[in-house]
């Protein structure tokens, strides 16, 4: 059972900074998560978190110094201070015909039913979605790659729709892949994929020109599935990845609603500007306080480090109403 | 039911030449369908044909003088002189949320149990496989797309295996890609589409080495599936597409037994290397006569007109185990 | 004075093929000029003709066997037996600061008011418009460029419009543009240029998706200017030029009624196919006999030849209604 | 009328720190424009600004949190603390064919004759050069764009010559254009444009080896015109903009006489370094005191902010003489 | 012993067609050597003839129908008519450390001293050149390669210079090198390379301006080394090759004296322009009757085939004074 | 005779920072070198020191204002602090034809008998390898390139081997390669090289993927010659330079015995990830203290200043028992 996230005092919060009326600010003590902070590892970045039991558990996009992508698990007590195990997590694979993985990156988690579901970027010939499930983030089980290459951003919605599991997901290229719009697909059993239908594309405004990709799990709100999700500008110095939000159909979740133009968060501090790659923000788990609407962003800073960031829900679904 | 082919009168056939050591030789009134012998057509040329009743019935890329991409009806008495219908195919479209098709070609036909089943490469926000079916060349219907784009070379097996409906595919980017694996897909369904695996890649042989895709339906033979594909070399002006054929597992039909180092067919003959797109020979179907072991395989030359080739799948399979 | 071109004896013409449904038919002996027509010549190809005393005269895109391009004067009786001069054509520069001419391809010819005027693709630190001018064929002045570089296909109209010169031009890129617009310019005296307005894009139909040009000088018929234009597909082998024809507003040139979205023509013969450059036929000029409405059309055929086809202005604006 | 500069108490001015023996020192202070210091703004850089009554205007590029390009107006009493409007400009658009402007970047202005001119980078079916003027920084009027796409870096002349106005400009393409030569146009009415000349090339030294485009407004000095211009070096990791000088002929300004082989000023400083951009330079404005040949050279940083640094331009004319 | 060339009866030759005042005249009967003129061949061009005995031998590249390049001994009695090998040559490797040689293209073969030199592209981690010699056409004996990847199109002087064996050759990247200047390299034992010495650039003239590789062994005359050599274009359709010629200094073999504006012969014949590579004439070998002055000149066609053509050396010297 | 490097009281060094597991620490005052040091620096970055007499001597890479690249010497007397000179170094020319020297960067320098040699990326038509030698860091002499362009980081052994000079290098195109082998060339005099051996590929492990490089000059120790070298990874945004180390065999030095998969060190200091090439550090020489087993490498940190760090060669062999 999930356990209720209303009003729990250690919920990570800190309170908007008097003065400024920004609708995501920034945590003051960022990074939370800094490159080296597990062992052997050269960055820390673009991670998932979700409540578990009493605290928060989460599964970490750790790349090592042979700047292998790999994703380890971990824990914590108040979502701020995470202990990170020192080893890539281990699937038991149940796929028929053992397939190999050779990369994994940018895990998201979500609990579904009975479980703790995992999606990742699965590299198989090409990156494709990935598909694994936890009871308790100690074992862990792999299951088959929900498509063909090349897919990234693989998203699960946090609750069957009309009796199938749904995913957003983002069609690729095999390269730093210089396009891609946000798909739908739905499944009646986590392994067979089909119904894909088309979200949204890049364009809409400029700082979502080249791609986009959903971030964390959509959260439902009585007025629809708020999805946040990255989008790339593409400068004469390479891409820049900021975030922002829409609101898309509680039943056809392939229907926006609303979109955003402004962005909610861009590169602008040190952390998120320098690193191993420059000008990244890239949010990949949201924790939501569903009484107070509280919300907590986890989100990779210039592929590096992790940061976080606060907000409240009920502001963003009103800021969208106007900016879009 | 569908006919038996052993033996038939009017299976498309013309003997080797004298002299000739070919595995594969042409017919010599090649091309058998010119650019323009349908209405409004540029071009008519990477086609399926399968035998229908006491005849042929086919499914063309007639692409018209906008240069639009689109799949038409035909039917012909010998497989040699066709008629090709003046539109383009209306599909009754049967999936439940009606989904554009931006644009249609490079058709496959297949008969399983009870229907002809149609793939192609199918628009829905980039190139992804459509699939539809048809009792009697009349009246097609469509249902919902196999994936998320992008992916070309959609090709059903003949029969299902272990009870499920099994496809090639080649993942693919948004132009002219310049990669491109073999996938298998298999499908509970027609609908949802699941446990990927991988056949194979470009680079076994330089003919082969920029890409390849899967051409006419497996064919089934007591050694393994026969697969006709066409492999892509870059040259310093573009691209030379061959075909070769390679053997694969009759239960795991992703496992590759053998598959060609040498082409079967490369562009050689004018109309395969003057055309609208130069040298090319594209294989999308074969008639293969089971108890002969004739087979003939229907071509686009130059992405222009089709050409039709003969040979005997013992020798092709002999071949095989020399040369690989 | 320019002559009365109607009911010619030696208009260019050959009646349309019987049982042929073509809007334009092609001159059964094409290619009319040769790639080696002319001394030293490496290619003859787009090149402008225009009536001219009881015969004909024209300005000739001649790449010599350094394969510089250059144009060239001749001289015809008929319109297709044609005399080339032996050397390029010497400008009387009459610019106040005597500017270079590196190169100079695909000329334009069009008389208003008082003499030929010529334009064409000039080389000046980059592709851009020249303008020249004669009264005979024999000395031939040059002005001031149109633009700053990067522009081709700079096309005239023949006459001033609400008294301003007018004059259809394709911004371009330094190399082989991937990409092109129409738009219209106006000039007080020919010298300074303004009022720059868009016209239209690539990307109507696929055989110009990738770019467009304007051809022959418009063509001023009571429903509006028939421009007949060049366009470009990018296959996975280059760049594939056809061309189809709009009509546009009479006062507001700029302003498109009507765009064909098939072709008008597409290479298809072995002299359109093969040759320097594969695929191509450009229109350049045509010939225009008011009272029959026949419309004879030279276009340059594979970067090589020059090629003529004929056709109705009449009933090419009757397809036009029914082909956008 | 324009006021006097020379020896104004509020000139902004900060001196040459001792023991440096640098052509140009930075404001101690910068960046003197923060990226967030206007409503909705993402970034505040390439801005242009001119002596306005017994102070300051200009004319600032602000993208906003959409990324969106726009212009901006601010004031100020000394040069260095601004106060820039919450929205963009809204010009009264005087064209005859009320056309499009998709968004608008790195303006420049200057004085000539009666008023304030400003021209900037205007998104017209691609960029070209916008222009449109004001008297009094409230109301702004739009006219013609200068040119056919694609062009920037549009910089005016500080007064006419030869009873033309006259301006340099950048001959580019649709994206980050990795070229670019500077051109000379003249005009004589700001509407039609023409007797266009090549000033200069990027190649020169290795800082502005990619491309090259002009700054301020050139400063008219005894020597000829003082013209500080920005070069860009690609580097593995994207453009690096520097900026140098150069001096052309008074009455034909085309023709350089001097041109600096190093650079006045590259991004050395972190906010010059990290940013939206990394590694930006980019001279806009300069205000220029001279009977005390004072310089405040006002340039964009890494795309986000605005910097300030000072000079003599009598000692960047004599560090000319030596440095070409 | 190598035979004297002079008068003999054999020596391949047509005259030149009556009429014409082409400086170079293609064999009447091209292709002299077709495409599938040796076993599993797929094509037989860029071949390297001498003179042999009382007739001729010759190194042939022979892609096979894996499109696996190799080369393959051939001997003919009239140079005209050849019997090529129906297996690659096989080579008995000297190197110290058996090294790899991934492939062999585009061989030269020239008699110094006392043996047949044969130098071809050899792939050893990226192309370079391969060395080898023979006595007799039967024995194969392989060397160290000259350089480290990448370079081709290494051809040796017929003599040693100054004492030291010399080489053309054309640095080069890994793929279809879009540049390339000849260098010039010596060496005094076939083994070490040194005093490496540019000789010419690409951009002399447009025929020759993308990229440039010497052709045959150079050809001793009284007024210094005649060189032919390939260049190449590139259209928007892709590469076209054509070839001149340049006269270097006898002592010093790096110096140009003269280099030929126009070209020689450019791809104008079916057979030079349709084949697996478009519009190549590629020259590697020619026969030389030093009495007579007679010149037959070998070349690849298209990548496909073998032609021939014919001239007279003084002719070809005479011309290149006035052609450049 | 070269000093004894043993228990030298001014080895530069500094202890391991207590609780660090690091393999390589840096210096606690990086970066060593500052990028305006010496006159009409734009950046000191990487370069090559050596023992001399009682102190160091160096070759460093300055780039000027102009951004030429160049080389300089500089002393020091403890490794730290340089004193670099105001002019690149001016070579007295041995090659028998004086050849040209665009630029010249990345220099190494080794002692060998009775000379410093140093080598260097050397613009000669493309960059190649520049050889030179000097007694005393005051005269030095150049000799002939070792290779054709292009090629990069030529790096001599500190000994000959079998009585040969023997270089690692990388071949190379003329821009920013994005490939790279690492290969071993032999000469008997520093003029003629051959006997080209293929040492290592990137690829091994991420980020060494796109290209790799050698660093400092080989270190013998009794189980091989430890090779510090630089690997490349294509991120997003640009290249990330990383260094690791290998191991090959003492007697055919191309042969890799070990080879770390771990990086030892990648940019993750401000000072390494923002100047002129952000993410880049570049190691270019080790001094070693063959007693203690102290190295201290000189690393070029975002081609912009110079860093240095610190470990011990017995433990890097340890480790790359372990990691690869």
């Amino acid at each position: 059972m999930i356990a209720d996230f209303s009003m729990k005092p250690n919920f990570p919060w800190e309170d908007k900074p008097a003065g400024s009326d920004a609708l995501l600010w920034r945590y003051s003590k960022n990074p939370i998560i800094k490159r080296d902070q597990a062992k052997a590892a050269n960055s820390i970045f673009n991670s998932a978190v979700v409540q578990y039991k009493n605290g928060f558990a989460g599964v970490f996009r750790v790349d090592d110094t042979n700047r292998r992508m790999n994703i380890r698990s971990g824990f914590s007590d108040d979502g701020i201070n995470w202990k990170i195990s020192d080893e890539p997590i281990r699937f038991i694979n149940e796929t028929d015909d053992l397939i190999e993985s050779e990369y994994k990156y940018d895990p998201r988690v979500v609990f579904i039913d009975d479980r703790y579901w995992i999606t990742w970027c699965n590299g198989y010939h090409g990156p494709t979605i990935g598909i694994g499930y936890t009871y308790d983030f100690k074992s862990f089980y792999q299951i088959e790659n929900a498509f063909v290459p090349f897919n990234r951003n693989g998203v699960l919605f946090p609750r069957k729709i009309n009796g199938k599991f749904c995913m957003l997901n983002r069609p690729s290229d095999n390269g730093h892949t210089p396009f891609g719009d946000i798909f739908f697909s739905e499944s009646p059993d986590m392994v067979y994929w089909g119904k894909h239908r088309f979200v949204m594309s890049p364009g809409y405004s400029p700082w979502q020109s080249l791609k986009i990709g959903a971030g964390p799990c959509p959260i439902e709100t009585s007025e629809g599935w708020l999805i946040i999700y990255h989008g790339v500008l593409l400068s004469c110095n390479g891409y820049v990845y900021s975030f922002g939000a829409a609101l898309t159909d509680l039943e056809k979740p392939w229907k926006v609603i609303k979109r955003s133009s402004s962005y909610l968060l861009s590169p602008q501090q040190l952390y998120e500007c320098v690193g191993d790659v420059q000008n990244v923000v890239f949010p990949v788990a949201a924790l939501n306080e569903k009484e107070s609407g509280r919300i907590a962003i986890y989100y990779g800073c210039a592929d590096t480090v992790v940061g976080l960031c606060f907000g409240y829900v009920e502001q963003i679904l009103e800021w969208l109403k106007h900016n879009n």
